[in-house]
C-alpha cells in the first residue's frame, strides 16, 4: 500500500476527539506535576528494573521526584528500543518542546525543569486534554469511592470490583463494604443487599461500567444463594476457608455482580488473564504476569446466563485474541475491548486489530483505551493505535477490498469513538 | 514487493480449474434458488444475530425466503467490515451483475429478484461451476446416505462419522446404522462388521475420504475389542454409560474407523477443535466455538499406529497452526488441510499459509477447501485464498528467495490443485 | 518501507563478525567432510522421510555417504519450498560455487564431488569460519566431556545437563557421573558434590553456560535435600521409582544445577518445550515434537529463587513467545534467546523478533544462534535472521519511529553480537 494513503487516513483519524473508556486516572489529580509522575508509571520503573536498576533505588522512601527521575534516566538507553520509551519521547516532544533524539544523563535536567514549568500552569489539565483530543475519561474507582469532588461528565466513574470478588475474606474489605453500603454483610442476602447499594451509589453518580480483572484460571460458575449460604457466612464471620470454599465465595460474588449489571444496565468489563505477584521482588505494579493456558470457554455459562449484559472483554495473552474474536462473532453480548498491557505493543495490536476488523461486527469493537494513570499518556498511546489502525484500514480495506478512503475512515471513527458512545451510553 | 508481481501470479492462479476437497454441498440441490439460500448460510445468520437480530426473527417457522433476506439485510451495514460480507458482495457482483458499493434496504429487492431470475435458469448449476473454475466437489455424507441420484464423478462422496463416534448411544443412530449396514450391532464384533459395510458401500460409490470433527478435549486411544466389549454391549443395549465409558466407546469406534481407513485406503480427514452448542441460544449452526487449550500431542498414538493412513488435518484454533506445521513436518502421514472456520480469515490465513509453505514438504499441503453449503460460495472463498497465496508467493518466494515467477506459480498450483489429486486419488 | 533502506541495513549487519551462542558442533570435527555431513542434518533426513523416503533407506547400516546423499536428493524437489532447502542451496552457492536453480538427480554428483574437494582442503574449517563471519562457537558438551584437544577460545564449552536431570536413574549415567567427578554418588550430599565437580571441571576449561532442554510439562520446584534424601538414595541405589519420585529426583537435580550456576556465575540456558520420541519410527533426531499447552508461569519459583542467575530462554512453541517477551520484560534475570527449531522459520521469527524489539530491554535479547551440527550452517541461518532483522529495523524503527539508519543498525549489532558478549562474558 502507498504510505500516502495511510497518512491521509491517519490525518483524518487524528482529528477525532475521543472518549477514553478505561484508565486509572485520579480525577483529583489527573495530570502530572513533574516528570516523576510520568516516569513513575510502572512501565518505566519495571523496565528500568528489568534492565538492572535495583528496586531499592526506585522505591527508596522519601525519594525526591527529581532524584528518582535522574536514577531512571540512567537506564533509558537500555530501553530505547521499547515502544514504551517511544511514548515517553513523544510526550516530551509534544508537551515539553523536547527536540533531541534521546533523553540522556546530559539533557534530562533541563527537560525535567521545562516539564515542571508547564505542568505548574493552572490550566495544564485542560491543555493536555485539548492537545490530546480527549473529552471524556473513564475512571477505575474503588467500590467505596465517594465519587465526589470531580466533574463526572468529564471523568466517568466505573465500579472496580476485584476487591469484592477476590479479597472479601480480608476484614478491611468487609469493613469498607459495610461502611460504603451502610449494610453490615453477614450472610448471602445481606451481602447481595450491600453490593446492590454500591450499584445504587455508582449509577446515581454517573457510573458507566462495572469492571474487574481476573486470573487466567478463574471459572465463573453460577452459585445458588442456597448452596453458597454456609460458605458466605463463614467468609463474613472471619473463619478460614478451604481453597474450594474460596472459589465458591468468589463465584458467588462475581455472579451477583453480573446480576447487578443486568439490573442496573451496566456493561461488565472483564479483563481476563492476569496472575498477580508472580515476580515477588518486582517494583510496585511490576509484579504481575500471566499463564497463556486460559480459555473463554470457561465463561460460556456466564455469557449464556446474561444475554442482557454487555461484556466488553480484554485478554492479556495475545494468543487469546482469536478466541475473543470468535466469541464476539457468535455471542451478541460479547464485545472486543482494546489491547491490554502485555498485548499492547504494535506487533500484536496490528494482528489483533486486523483479525477483529475482518470477523467481528463493526459495532461490537472498542478499538482502544489508554489504561493511563496520568493524562499525558493518552496522546502517545492513542497515536500508536491510530497509526496501526490507519495502516490496517489502508491495506485491508482500501487496497485489498476496494473500499473508498472515506468509507474506511468511517470504520476507523466507529471503533475509535462511536462504539464507546453506544456501548457505554456516553458522549 | 511490487503489486504488479502479485497480480501476475494471481492471474495465473485464477486460471486454474479446481477440485474442492471439503464442502457440505447437497448434490441433489447444489446451487441456490434464492438469495435466502446464500444468506441462510450460518456465517450471515450468526453475524446478524451477533449484531442484534433476534434468533426468532431469523428462524421464524414458515418464514418466506424473501422476507428472511429482507430482515437480514437490515443488519448488513453492521457487518460490512467482515470478510464474510466481502464474499457476499463478490457473489452478487460476479453472479448477479450487482454494481453498488453496498447492499442496503434500498437496493436489495432488485438484487433479490435478479438473483432468482438467474438461479432459475436450468443450467444455473453448470454456470456457477464454470464461472467458479470448479470441476469436482467433495461432499459430507451421513453414514447412511444411499449415495444415489447424483453424478459421483462431479460430486465426490465422503463418509462423515461424527454420529458414529459421538452419538452411537442414541437409539436412532443405532437404528440408522443397522438399516444402512444390514447388520444389527450388539457387540464389538458386530459393530465392527456394520462399520465395515458402510466403508464397502461408500468406497463402491466412489468415496474418497472418511471425515470427522472432534472436540478440543478428544484423546484418541487404542481400545482393544476385548476391553471395550462390555462397554460396547452396554452402549448398544441402551444402558446408561458413565463419562469414562462414553469416552471408551467413542475411542473404540474412532479407532475402528482408522482401521477401516487403512483397510479401504481412504484418507481420514480430522477437523480438530470444535465444542458444540457453546452458545445455546444461537442460531442454527451458529452455536459452536472452541477452547484453544488443545494439542496434537494427544494424537501421537494414532499417527504412530496408522502409518499407512493419510490424515489431512484441519485445526479450528489458529494458535494450533504451528503444531500442525510441525507434526506435518515430522510425521509422513500428517498433511495440512485448508483454513477452517474461525481461522478462515485473511489475517490468519496469511500467517498460516506462510508458515506451512516455509516448513512442510510441498506435496503435503492441501491449500484450501470452501466448506460451502451452496456452490456460489466457492468463487469468493477460493479467490480470497488465491489472493493471499499470490501475495505470499510473491513476497516469500520471488522477492525473498529469488524464485522465478513461473516456479512460484507452480508451487501455487500444487497446493491449490495437484495435492488434492494425489492425496485423495481424484482429478 | 523501501527495499533500498532494508538492503543498506542488511549490508551493515552482514559485516559483523559473530559469536554463535548455541551449537552442537563437535570441536574435533567441526566442518563437514562430504555433503553427507550436511544433508545428514536431521532437518533434511526428517523432511525427506516426511515426504516419503523410508527411514531404512536413510539409516541403512554401513551406507556410503555419497549413496546416502543420492537417496536424499530424490526427495529434494518435494522439499524445495522449505526454508531448510533454502539454507542448503545457499551453502552450495556460497561454499561450492553451485549456480543452478535447483539440486536435482542430474546435477548433484558434480556438486558432491566439488564439495568433497573443497572440504578436503586442510584449512577448510578456517575458510568456513572466515567466510561465515564467525569467530567463536559455543558447544553442547556432555557432562563427562574431557574438554581436551581443542581450542577453547574458539570453541566455547557449555555444560549440557539433560542426562543428569532426566536420565540419572540409568546405571550408565551414574557411572559416567562417578567417573567424570571422581565421586560415587549415593545420597543427596554426595550427588551435589559430584555435580559441583562437573562445574569445577567445566569452568576451569572455559565453559560459559550450563544448558538443558525441558519437556513442556516440566515444573521446576525447589526440593529440600532433606525431603529428597530418600528419593535420591533410591534412585542411586537402582530401585524403581514411582512417577512422583522421578519428578522429585529431576527437580532436585535441576534445582542443584541452578544453585551451581549461581555459585559458578554461569548463565543457565533453558530450552523449554520439547517432547522426545513422539514419532517413534522417525529418523535419528527427527522424532521430537511439542505440546503447546505449556507456560513460563511454572518457572516463576525458579526465577524468583535465583535472581543472581541469568536465564537465557528458548521456547519451542511460537505461541509461547509472548510469555517469553513478558517474563523478560518483568524479570531482570530472564533473557530472550534465539528462535528455536520449530519456531526457526521466517514467518515466526519475524513476528517474534518484532515483539521482542518492541518490549524487552535491548540488552536482554540474544538475537540468534545457529543450533548447527556442522560449521557450514552458520552462514545461511544467520543470513536468514539478518535479513529478517534488517526488515524489522527498517520498518519498525526507521520508518515507523523515525530512527536514523545508524541508530537502528547499532540496535541490530547489539542483539546479534554485543549481548552475547556481555551475557556470557566472551568476545
Amino acid at each position: 500500500m502507498s504510505q500516502q494513503l495511510r497518512i491521509r487516513i491517519l490525518d483524518e483519524l487524528e482529528k477525532l476527539v475521543l472518549i477514553d473508556p478505561h484508565t486509572h486516572i485520579d480525577p483529583h489529580a489527573p495530570a502530572s506535576t513533574t516528570l516523576a509522575d510520568i516516569m513513575g508509571y510502572h512501565y518505566y520503573t519495571e523496565l528500568a528494573h528489568s534492565a538492572g536498576l535495583p528496586r531499592a533505588k526506585i522505591e527508596e522512601p522519601g525519594l525526591d521526584p527529581k532524584e528518582k527521575v535522574g536514577r531512571l534516566i540512567t537506564k533509558l538507553g537500555e530501553l530505547e528500543n521499547t515502544i514504551q520509551l517511544d511514548w515517553l519521547l513523544e510526550m516530551c516532544r509534544e508537551f515539553f518542546d523536547f527536540t533531541d533524539e534521546r533523553i540522556t544523563t546530559e539533557n534530562w535536567e533541563s527537560l525535567y525543569d521545562r516539564a515542571v514549568e508547564k505542568m505548574s500552569q493552572p490550566d495544564w489539565e485542560d491543555q493536555v486534554l485539548k492537545q490530546s483530543g480527549l473529552e471524556q475519561v473513564f475512571l477505575t474507582n474503588d467500590f467505596d469511592d465517594p465519587l465526589e469532588g470531580f466533574d463526572s461528565s468529564r471523568y466517568v466513574p466505573c465500579l472496580r470490583t476485584d476487591d469484592l470478588v477476590f479479597h472479601l475474606h480480608k476484614p478491611e474489605t468487609q469493613q469498607r463494604l459495610a461502611q460504603a453500603s451502610g449494610q453490615e454483610p453477614y450472610d448471602a442476602r445481606s451481602l447481595v443487599i450491600a453490593i446492590g447499594r454500591l450499584f445504587d451509589h455508582f449509577t446515581s453518580h454517573g457510573a458507566r461500567a462495572c469492571a474487574i480483572s481476573l486470573p487466567p484460571g478463574f471459572r465463573p460458575l453460577s452459585v445458588e444463594s442456597v448452596s453458597a449460604e454456609a460458605v458466605v457466612q463463614s467468609l463474613l464471620s472471619g473463619r478460614e476457608l478451604t481453597a474450594d470454599e474460596v472459589r465458591t465465595a468468589s463465584c458467588f460474588v462475581f455472579w451477583t455482580l453480573a446480576e447487578m449489571c443486568a439490573e442496573y444496565r451496566l456493561p461488565f468489563d472483564l479483563m481476563i488473564g492476569v496472575n498477580r505477584h508472580v515476580y515477588e521482588e518486582g517494583v510496585y505494579q511490576g509484579q504481575d504476569l500471566f499463564d497463556m493456558r486460559s480459555s473463554l470457554f470457561e465463561y460460556r455459562r456466564l455469557f449464556n446466563a446474561f444475554p442482557q449484559v454487555i461484556f466488553p472483554i480484554s485478554v492479556l495473552a495475545q494468543t487469546s485474541n482469536q478466541e475473543l474474536v470468535s466469541y464476539s462473532w457468535i455471542f451478541p453480548n460479547v464485545v472486543t475491548n482494546g489491547h491490554w498491557w502485555y498485548s499492547n505493543i504494535p506487533a500484536y495490536i496490528e494482528l489483533d486489530c486486523r483479525s477483529r476488523l475482518q470477523a467481528v461486527p463493526k459495532t461490537k469493537q472498542i478499538g482502544y483505551y489508554s489504561d493511563m494513570y496520568k493524562l499525558e499518556f493518552a496522546l502517545p498511546k492513542f497515536r500508536m493505535y491510530r497509526r496501526i489502525l490507519a495502516g490496517v484500514l489502508a491495506r485491508d480495506f482500501v487496497v485489498e477490498r476496494g473500499w473508498s478512503e472515506e468509507r474506511s475512515i468511517e470504520l476507523g471513527r466507529l471503533v475509535l469513538r462511536g462504539n464507546v458512545e453506544t456501548i457505554f451510553g456516553v458522549g
